[in-house]
């Protein structure tokens, strides 16, 4: 049991930290994005170094309370909130947000964990380098929540998750060591690897205070392009023929279906759909090649070999900057489209790369046995990692599908774990998916982890309830 | 303190396992590469399951007797021998060799974890796909092996170390529980990443029994070019230069410096010397790009940038695979060489790419005045990990250096660590290095891998004395 962090504590705790370390427990830092759950704080603290952190990490320890980590709070599970127990100490990154250094020579940026993801974009860029970590909320997630959670996006296929893209770590330890790991090194076998514990750890091993990163060359030639594809497993016949052909050039290929065409139709999103009628399934493939490589070209000779290959019977070449532009617009559209829809049940999964055509066969055909859904499948399919959403018939309202999402969920999670794949890709498993963990995690791997748990953390002050259910 | 194993011990634990499983305790069980320490070992033997292996580990920890995992013993660290303390139970994964699945739609290759490398490398290659883990043992190290020590090479630069090439394990945990964490997933935030901290821990945490990899599209076009370089800073330039027109693929970028080609003609190696004289400084440079790329053409257009830029002198560009073949063999020569001129002290350090010039030029200053040496530093540039290898002047022998080693490697040592450098690259701590990470290894990090080794491993019978130090 966690003693809960008092007003008492609060001010013992501020004559410890300098004057602007102290905040205001506003609104802000209590919600998170779905709205799923209201967060409690007794109070917030914003420690602008790692000396500041570990004060904080001691004082905790030192009374038994628990510490919630905070970045940009733009995480989908409810790993930044702690909406029942002991009300905890929120930490919040916010100043420890410079960029530490740029070493453009090694292709490295230090950044302390409160640096927005846009802000480390930019720095790469300045240095004429790519920090290629991309997804939705890049305008106000920070690196520290981004490593925490091991993020993903758009890029995963070439450049890896965060946790590829990180060399080195700071961070203050639940003991309220810290830990100097800020190393900008491509190997260094010394010992057990704490930068890849802490990583994916949601804040539940210690708090991230800075990282290096790794930074790559700006592709010079980017091309992108729409190809309607059979099925979707003509679909990976494809992304195999694109990746022999131009290997680590192709960065990116997401699947898209014709309801998600639908959709952009049906809600009326300003976009320009690219096939009309819509095809039952299309992917948007982006190559970003060296300057020497004509990438149209490439993409027209690639278009030609799967035409010829009975793999694709349409396709579309971004002929403009502009153009491209716009078809990611519609790649990027759907999920707000969905919205408007309103989905009965969405899902975050990963499959083996064959077992893809095969899982969206049986469970659109389960789906369609339990009730009358409509399906929007799509996703980064390059790594295996689909948005399988479900959403009511046409017409109908999700409200009228009553207790329906758990149901459905069940369904699509079950059969993706019983055809090895993931009910977690890339959002972690927060407060929302503890059961799921519970449930379809290996036994002696989770009973690894609440022994790593106990030994680095015996008190259980940081983030508990996440990942982990909290001891009773 | 641990109990040794017994001969009744032995009697009893081949009760449990099949009589296959039962092997003799031969000296090439007992010898590792460098002929530094003796092993002992009470029994041998060798699982075929992860089933078996785990039989032998609840029985080494229902006694308190030690586990050595054995692998390919090309370990250059003795992390594979025992030489003192109790006898131990070798445990060899010769007998799970089998490449038990390719998924050539995926990506991806399941191993066991006796698989040696060269068969990996074959089996991807059947499947017109790479597996790039490519180093001297390649013939008879294991990939289990590899993994635990997370095995570095020539390609690193492109592909990471092994650490990066795999996506999921099977082990067996200390307390004999079997983690089937094997999966082939691009993407799966689920929990803590047990498989990174398997993985480089070297067999201390448990014993990794087959692993599923990634595989990658073969380069179609191959080249190679010997680059004479003004200075180690120039070459950092030419690096930076060849990533930002070809960015990945620059597969390999190797530092020879004129000592070695000097000691390749002083022994008579059988090599053909590229430049005569020979130059301070040359890099070897090898392209693997699409087809639709012409390599040799990239590689003259590069040479004249960097001309232009007055990084480089003289080049020559391989104008046939017999050719490339032939600069390779001047890199791969060049150990065999040293070998022959007989190092005094030999490193295997990595450095933040932009100190390289600054640590080589110290460094040799700093040797300079300790006495009369010379240096052949040649070594992965492309990843920072140099082998700093220092030896006797011309006409003299290493053995009328005395004990010049331990000066020798504690400056180059303390120098690498003030310049935020790693005193192991890419061999690991094994049993030699288990001082040097005690002496330069963060105290927060060596104090959260001990909690982290008497959570997983209580009574500690996984290959005690590797990495830390055992309990007296």
């Amino acid at each position: 049991m966690m003693n809960p962090m008092t007003e008492a504590l609060a001010q013992d705790l501020a004559t410890r930290l300098p004057a602007a370390a102290i905040r205001e427990v506003e609104p802000r830092y209590l919600e998170e994005p779905r709205g799923q759950w209201a967060g409690q704080a007794a109070c917030v603290v914003a420690p602008a170094t790692a000396e500041e952190v570990a004060e904080v990490i001691r004082f905790a320890g030192a009374h038994g309370v628990p510490v919630v980590p905070y970045g940009g709070g733009t995480g989908l599970v409810g790993g930044q909130v702690s909406p029942d127990g002991a009300a905890p100490i929120l930490l919040s990154l916010e100043r420890m947000s410079a960029i530490r250094a740029v070493h453009p020579r090694e292709a490295v940026l230090v950044a302390g964990a409160g640096a927005i993801l846009a802000d480390v974009q930019a720095a790469a860029e300045e240095a004429a380098l790519l920090f290629p970590l991309s997804l939705a909320s890049e305008g106000s997630a920070r690196i520290g929540g981004l490593l925490a959670t091991n993020a993903g996006g758009v890029n995963v296929l070439r450049y890896g998750n965060a946790r590829e893209l990180c060399l080195g770590l700071e961070a203050v330890l639940p003991d309220g060591s810290i830990w100097h790991g800020l190393r900008r090194l491509r190997k260094d076998n010394t010992g057990y690897d704490l930068r890849h514990l802490l990583i994916g750890a949601e804040g539940t091993l210690g708090v991230i205070t800075a990282a290096s990163l790794r930074l790559f060359p700006r592709p010079e030639r980017r091309a992108a392009a729409f190809m309607v594809v059979r099925d979707p497993g003509a679909a990976l016949d494809l992304l195999a023929m694109a990746r022999r052909r131009l290997g680590e050039g192709v960065s990116a290929f997401e699947l898209i279906s014709g309801m998600g065409l639908e959709f952009l139709r049906e809600t009326e999103r300003p976009v320009r759909r690219p096939f009309d009628p819509s095809p039952d399934w299309l992917v948007l493939v982006e190559l970003g090649l060296p300057a020497a490589l004509d990438s149209e070209a490439a993409l027209e000779e690639l278009f030609a070999e799967a035409l010829e290959a009975e793999l694709v019977d349409d396709g579309l070449i971004a002929q403009s900057e502009q153009q491209r532009a716009e078809f990611w617009a519609v790649r990027e559209t759907i999920p707000e489209a969905n919205k408007h829809v309103g989905a009965i049940a969405s899902h975050d999964i990963s499959l083996p790369l064959s077992a893809i055509p095969d899982f969206i066969a049986r469970a659109d055909a389960a789906l369609a046995k339990l009730g009358d859904f409509r399906i929007n499948c799509f996703g980064h399919l390059g790594d295996g990692n689909l948005h399988y959403n479900v959403f009511p018939a046409h017409g109908r309202s999700k409200t009228e599908y009553g207790e329906a999402r758990r149901e459905v969920s069940a369904l699509v999670h079950d059969m993706v774990h019983e055809m090895e794949g993931s009910f977690s890709a890339e959002h972690g498993i927060g407060r929302l998916k503890v059961g799921e963990l519970e449930r379809y995690g290996d036994p002696a791997k989770l009973a690894a982890m609440r022994a790593i748990k106990a030994a680095l953390d015996p008190s259980g002050i940081m983030n508990p309830g996440a990942v982990l259910r909290a001891p009773e």
